[in-house]
């Protein structure tokens, strides 16, 4: 993998000149018909609308220099390969590969990676055998009934991603089966989840790579603590996703182990056991292949060098355009499908945390923005929220829209000639316009500037196979993002401060002398903040 | 109100020139235990710890000589004083008194502004009475059982705000009682929530000012079709909030109506019958009149004129500071407490909707930048997630934090000398103080800039009471910024655009002809985009 300074590109120089004067989608002429109809991308079950951003042929012209020019496809397949790309050349750094793709390779008879994707698929049949134990009575609880819960106790990539997965399948739930999930090392995160539980009748999947994380091993110990209270042997309830000779890899403890590998990242870790223990046991193995078969689709159509086919990829190149040369801080997804509720939560995470970053692969400061802040809710309800601001507010936020033109329960109800699907549609592809062309207003309250950069992600329907291939189109936008940027989108060294001082606080507070001298004779800035805090 | 343009302001000049060197927190000695002494604010039951913003003694009183020069104080008491200040000067608009803090202004014997204050306690008398008669069976299912789920129907402000409340405050619950939400038009969203629950006890409480909202409207069909279908009577099943004499005040059809007025918006009527219906319901009333007694405590604080004193004022001018002189887009609002979840998205539309404007009150066009992007997640789980690019990214995100100092149930362990809490707590420290310091590094990953302005809102514990003061001090923040600003905070002029172009593709598609001619003899861009999208 040979990439490059961004600011060195030619055709980030094309792209400063253009961004002088971008597409005027307000003026009238600036969205036609013709206009909708030639900027669409089509792939694997997905429709990308994207006549709706500031872009115009030459735009796309030098956005397809640019992908070319720095090797996004073949940083991609690198990738996929098992190149180790986890790294910043010269420094200390995880070096690792990154194969989050080989977890889906499990259809294919000669795999990118074969090794990797041979452990995907010892995991699977492990789980396949478990699910099968389950549903055969082979493995019950004390009083020999079956098991109709499965809380998952992770947090960050090991809770995000697999929860707003479930979210968005949960109408696929088995009968008689649910999942629910606790994260946070808040202990009334735990209390509200364990309160309504029937226990005797719960599985415990904690997951955690290290086998040490903080919050994750503290709620295992409530857990363990609650079983122990309602007279249950917790190794009967408890099951383990960690990595293979963790702290937690151990039998005697759990009922069964799962292992998760260091090069799957926790952010790009939902279709490995990480996720996938949990959508099995609610949706059944089955879904669960068919969420590995949607992604692995996409997998394979981001290979396509021609930016104009390949979702992905474009969806990278229009973000950098609105980010870098169009200079918008931020980029919201809004999803029209209450399934997705926690989709921009998981996205926020996968690509702020993979592209929050200000070093370039060979360890230079960087000189050009990287990512933005992603946020989103979903619509309709956002429209009643904060849509007031993206349509008239001073900070302009580029939006990428996902519907689908099918709801998943089909319990719906004509009104008014329009069935509630339709209306939930119609008020995605209208907000779409609406951003675009703004509208002219005597009335300056009125007044619309438009020109609000979107685009509108649409399929039929949000199934397993859909829901793996939308995670996929995500992973491999901010990928491909990362890629161009030139940074290493795999670590998280941002995060090791925060744990360092806390566990510096937490000293102090299980000495029980937050007003004890500091080094200096006086007061740390570690003390004074405890005490004006009123801590412990 | 005679409110200035933001640029004429004295003081606005001085804030530019002190911008171009803001305290440097990263730099040894720039975050010392006496800064940490020095910049706490406390009232209300809240310590505002600010120390960790780019701030100093001269940007203070810089601050301070804003919010006199521009009269915030004076405002926010013509606003409570009930003058019309929902208005744009010469142009059509929506020409109303702003009155939410009339709503909690029960306790004294001479209230602000008698009139609507008259009107709240009607209403609450009412809601008393109502509760009493579900207490005392005098309003039973057509079998005479109690009813045990209040299912709230709105959307936007009829939702989120009491939503965040009840999920902050559901360890209150009534034994036996609960409450839930319906808001999308997504039909998937109501047939959720329906699933589970036994309808023959359970009471619908519509909420719509207008009593035409689109979503709720549709929402109410699918609640009424599904009564039916179990062979339940909707009048006996239904209640409505909404304006007098709109079409829902309708008492042949609902069992019981409670009144909204137009002098309350709807982001801000969380403290009116809008959120106290569910909440009472739920939590019983004299939970309800400690969250209006905490509420009122704010807006009564609220009026302390020296900025230190004054939680919500100071959180306004720092966050202009942060806004308009350091150049920050977006703000993140960070509650370390898991019953705090979705206090963000509230905040997220209360603010956004309020100040997402670029019109003056006299109906120019703003020159400066009015609000920001409002997002965020609970901690610690962010800390897995987004973390990364808050301590590393080229994008700045200031920070308000929020935490308790005890949890709400109580529930807690103790692991390696600390509880669960304090381990919260500490976390929610540590990360202010990494985000403010950094850390220098030799190795380029591991650096952390610092400089990261930061602010920690810390209460006791999270009870009806303190959750009534934490939504009114938020309020009022939004506000002072919206009068700093010259803005108008209290209309929503921007969704208007995207409703009509909703129901424009609406009629495309009741008519079943997406493919028809337009005026011009072509295709709409309308149909064009329906046709594309695959619509109907």
């Amino acid at each position: 993998m040979h990439l490059q300074d961004f600011s060195q590109y030619r055709a980030v120089s094309k792209l400063t000149s253009l961004a002088r004067q971008p597409h005027d989608l307000h003026t009238p002429g600036g969205l036609t018909p013709e206009r909708i109809d030639d900027f669409v991308c089509s792939s694997c079950g997905f429709d990308l609308l994207y006549g709706t951003q500031r872009i115009n042929e030459d735009v796309l012209t030098a956005l397809q220099e640019l992908a070319d020019e720095a090797g996004l496809v073949d940083a991609f397949l690198a990738m996929k390969k098992g190149e180790v790309i986890n790294l910043v050349e010269g420094y200390a750094s995880e070096n690792r590969q990154v194969l989050h793709t080989a977890s889906r390779d499990v259809f294919s008879a000669d795999p990118f990676e074969p090794d990797s994707t041979a452990r995907a698929k010892m995991e699977l049949a492990k789980l396949r055998r478990f699910l099968d134990d389950l549903d055969n009575g082979v493995i019950v609880n004390a009083q020999g009934q079956s098991f109709t819960t499965m809380v998952q106790v992770g947090i960050g990539g090991s809770d995000l991603g697999p929860r707003a997965l479930f979210l968005a399948l949960q109408c696929y739930c088995r009968q008689g089966r649910s999942a629910r999930f606790i994260a946070n090392v808040d202990p009334d995160d735990a209390a509200e989840v364990l309160r309504d539980l029937d226990l005797s009748r719960t599985l415990f999947n904690i997951v955690s790579k290290s086998g040490t994380t903080l919050e994750t091993l503290t709620n295992e110990q409530l857990v363990r603590t609650a079983l122990l209270r309602g007279g249950l042997e917790p190794s009967r309830h408890l099951i383990a996703v960690t990595g293979e000779s963790s702290p937690m890899d151990d039998p005697a403890r759990y009922l069964a182990s799962f292992y998760m590998f260091d090069y799957i990242g926790g952010r790009y870790s939902a279709t490995s056991m990480v996720g996938l223990v949990t959508l099995g046991f609610a949706l059944g193995f089955e879904k669960v292949m068919e969420i590995l078969a949607g992604a692995n689709n996409v997998d394979v159509a981001a290979e396509e060098r021609d930016i104009r086919r390949n979702i992905p990829l474009l969806l990278a190149l229009l973000g950098i355009w609105n980010h870098n040369f169009l200079g918008h801080a931020t980029v919201a997804v809004l999803p029209y499908s209450q399934a997705l509720s926690r989709f921009p939560a998981h996205l926020q995470q996968c690509d702020m945390e993979s592209n929050g970053k200000s070093v370039t692969r060979q360890g230079k400061a960087v000189t050009w923005l990287t990512g933005p802040v992603v946020w989103g809710e979903p619509g309709t309800n956002g429209q009643h929220a904060f849509y007031q601001l993206i349509h008239q507010g001073t900070e302009v936020v580029p939006v990428e829209f996902i519907g689908f033109r099918n709801s998943q329960h089909g319990v719906d109800l004509e009104v008014a000639g329009t069935t509630s699907q339709q209306k939930l549609m119609a008020n995605m592809l209208a907000q779409s316009l609406a951003l675009a062309m703004g509208k002219a207003d005597g009335n300056p309250v009125r007044y619309f500037p438009g020109n609000r950069p979107n685009s509108v992600l649409i399929a039929d329907q949000l199934t397993p196979r859909t829901m793996g291939a939308l995670l996929a189109i995500y992973e491999h936008r901010i990928a491909f993002q990362g890629f161009c940027w030139n940074i290493n989108s795999f670590d998280q060294e941002g995060v090791q401060l925060g744990k360092v001082l806390a566990n510096r606080l937490l000293e102090i507070i299980a000495a029980g002398a937050p007003l004890a001298q500091g080094k200096q004779g006086g007061k740390t800035v570690e003390q004074a903040l405890l005490t004006k805090a009123g801590m412990p």
